[in-house]
């Protein structure tokens, strides 16, 4: 592993947004979604009912609706309330709508020179996470009168992470790493997989007030045993009691402040069969090789390459049916290329991946996935998520 | 409290959708979002990747990926697979369109005699939770091509609750006062908010494998002291310590098995001082005067003024400034008319409703508000939120 430190760090999340409306002629562009707004500004919402209009020649304006927490708005950012949840406020939307077209108009941006992603179908979790919004169907509608570009370049953004971002998801992964510690700590035989989880998603929320976290939570699932199997399809927690020689597999989705740590171990309760030993051997070993691979200029299809070969090496070519990794930080799943066969796309410094291959054998009822977050430097990698002392280091 | 039995129970969910169809004129109804999934086949998805079609004269057709957990799929649903999250699976969407499409042509129902919700932005979140399934942008759009009507009069299906619906309601009732107790055991001095929080949301997640229970999953949020005069804005946990003397909020969203309870409980820290204590006191009895009043035939609005009147005659009006109620139980928050001002729809039985007046006063650093689900019966009511020797009876 190397731990190098990146000094070919893309330029600052504000140089790249502007160069990204500077090269498609746009002098705005709205967002709406958790993550986007977490990209542009450092802000993360609690209803996810705010919009940010980034602006390529003045400074950003944020609308928060009335009901909005503000305590963790950052100090710099202008921002102007919207009425909500008042019995009196009528149509916030509306409101917000008007107010969005007026501070365009003020700016002299029309809609030819705005632009949106109108989609609505995968964001971040804000940090109100039982329910979304109810934000109107029209919505998107009436924006796009406002902003009228459409642009997957945007998409783009995700890839690169400034060190700014990158520490904060380094926090993510140490928050999640207690959470790990938990799981290695409540593997033991007669619990059950569900009181597993909810051993690690309560320490990950009890950190909420420690070192500037104010929103750290965890979806921990966790299958064990025959369970473990299915973890290449779904995963998720029943039940079921841990027995000696089970593979038990947490996959963690945790959120800390916004940025996401996404982590998958295995580990073995007693002595596992030799026939689930080697599943879980070979689950580490293809991991690792692909980990080790990892530096600027190589291809995601070469690292897929390195955990899928030893996998088809050993015979077991039909339990690995997805794909290896994904970016990671602004959402559980980054928009971005995947790590998989054949993706020619590069590696570049401050990329942030997840390296997950898997080995699932129905037939011995046994299933392993091994999975960490790692960086992109400047001459190799840095795995973000093995912390000595806090269980992370624990394969 | 009022125990009657319904005996004027609204018709089966069968019968009420097939009326809904026929009086709209239509053969046939496409739902995909967990809770209307849920409401029309008795079915709770895992990744919130599934699709039914609702027939008027034929038995309904469920989709699902591959990738889906089937133990939980009601064994007299015909059920189709489509490929999803193999390598080699292209794209699944278009094949589950396609497959849509011919299941629509089998039974000889064109476009114009099939409808849909098209909206996307509010739904019960599926058993996966940590992130929105990755639905490409036009899929809605695509679907409309095979089910061109759009009626806002299906809403109205989630209203009335069946028996069936009822009992499953009050098991997540049931799970979510098992939280509460640990609600009341933990709000001691010294604990951080969200400590007692995590202990909440832990002992119901640890509820899997019990009764029949495979999926239960809260989202509790604790507000103290100062803190707790937010709670009518947003609700959220802190690392703020209790401490003698606060009021303790909890808001507390509970999903069992797909189905929903909403319940908010306040308690003192020792002894609260009298200014705190009177508004505690004050969001009792506003509550209880609202559901003491809850009986079929009687209007929203009604009912929202047997609270509101209580806290306006002691001089709070402007303190309680969001509605007292919705309903609840295919959703956090179900569709449906306000527990509000001037409303005029009235009670019907089955209908389940939260009463949950505030009274929040930043001057005082205090706020209370007290939340039960309550049920419409053929007489009156029944509060399903309060059960003795479950923590749930103490207000």
């Amino acid at each position: 592993m190397s731990t190098t430190a990146v000094t070919g760090w893309p330029p600052s999340r504000q140089e790249e947004t502007k160069s990204f409306l500077q090269l498609h002629n746009l002098r705005a562009w709205i967002v709406w979604r958790p993550d986007e707004l977490l990209m542009l500004s450092g802000y993360f919402p609690f209803w996810g009912a705010s919009l940010l209009i980034y602006f390529a020649d003045a400074e950003p304006v944020l609308f928060v609706p009335q009901i909005e927490p503000r305590d963790h708005i950052p100090g710099d950012l202008r921002v102007l309330e919207y009425p909500w949840g008042d019995l009196k406020c009528g149509d916030p939307y509306s409101v917000l709508v008007s107010a969005v077209g007026d501070q365009l108009a003020k700016n002299g941006v029309n809609a030819e020179q705005a632009g949106m992603n109108p989609g609505a179908f995968r964001a971040s979790l804000p940090i109100q996470a039982a329910e979304q919004i109810p934000i109107p169907e029209d919505f998107a509608g009436h924006l796009s009168t406002l902003a009228a570009k459409r642009n997957p370049a945007f998409a783009n953004l995700y890839l690169r992470k400034t060190p700014q971002e990158i520490d904060a998801i380094r926090v993510a992964n140490r928050v999640a790493n207690i959470g790990l510690q938990a799981f290695f700590d409540n593997s033991q035989s007669e619990a059950t997989e569900a009181e597993v989880a909810a051993a690690v998603e309560s320490i990950i929320y009890r950190q909420i007030g420690c070192d500037g976290i104010f929103h750290s939570r965890a979806w921990a699932m966790v299958q064990s045993g025959p369970n473990s199997a299915d973890a290449g399809r779904f995963n998720r927690s029943t039940g079921r009691r841990l027995t000696n020689g089970d593979l038990v597999v947490i996959e963690l989705a945790t959120c800390v402040n916004g940025y996401w740590s996404d982590l998958t171990r295995t580990v073995a309760v007693g002595r596992p069969q030799s026939e689930a030993a080697e599943i879980l051997d070979l689950a580490r070993d293809a991991q690792q090789a692909a980990i080790d691979a990892i530096r600027p200029g190589i291809s995601a299809g070469q690292i897929d390459a390195m955990a899928r070969d030893k996998i088809v090496a050993q015979g077991f070519s039909s339990f690995f049916t997805h794909h290896t990794g994904h970016h990671v930080g602004f959402r559980y799943h980054d928009p971005g290329f995947l790590i998989q066969p054949g993706e020619s796309a590069v590696f570049e410094p401050g990329m942030v991946i997840t390296i997950e291959p898997g080995v699932y054998v129905r037939e011995r009822g046994a299933g392993a996935r091994i999975e960490d977050n790692v960086l992109v430097t400047d001459s190799g990698h840095e795995v973000l998520s093995r912390m000595a002392g806090t269980g992370g280091d624990q394969l």
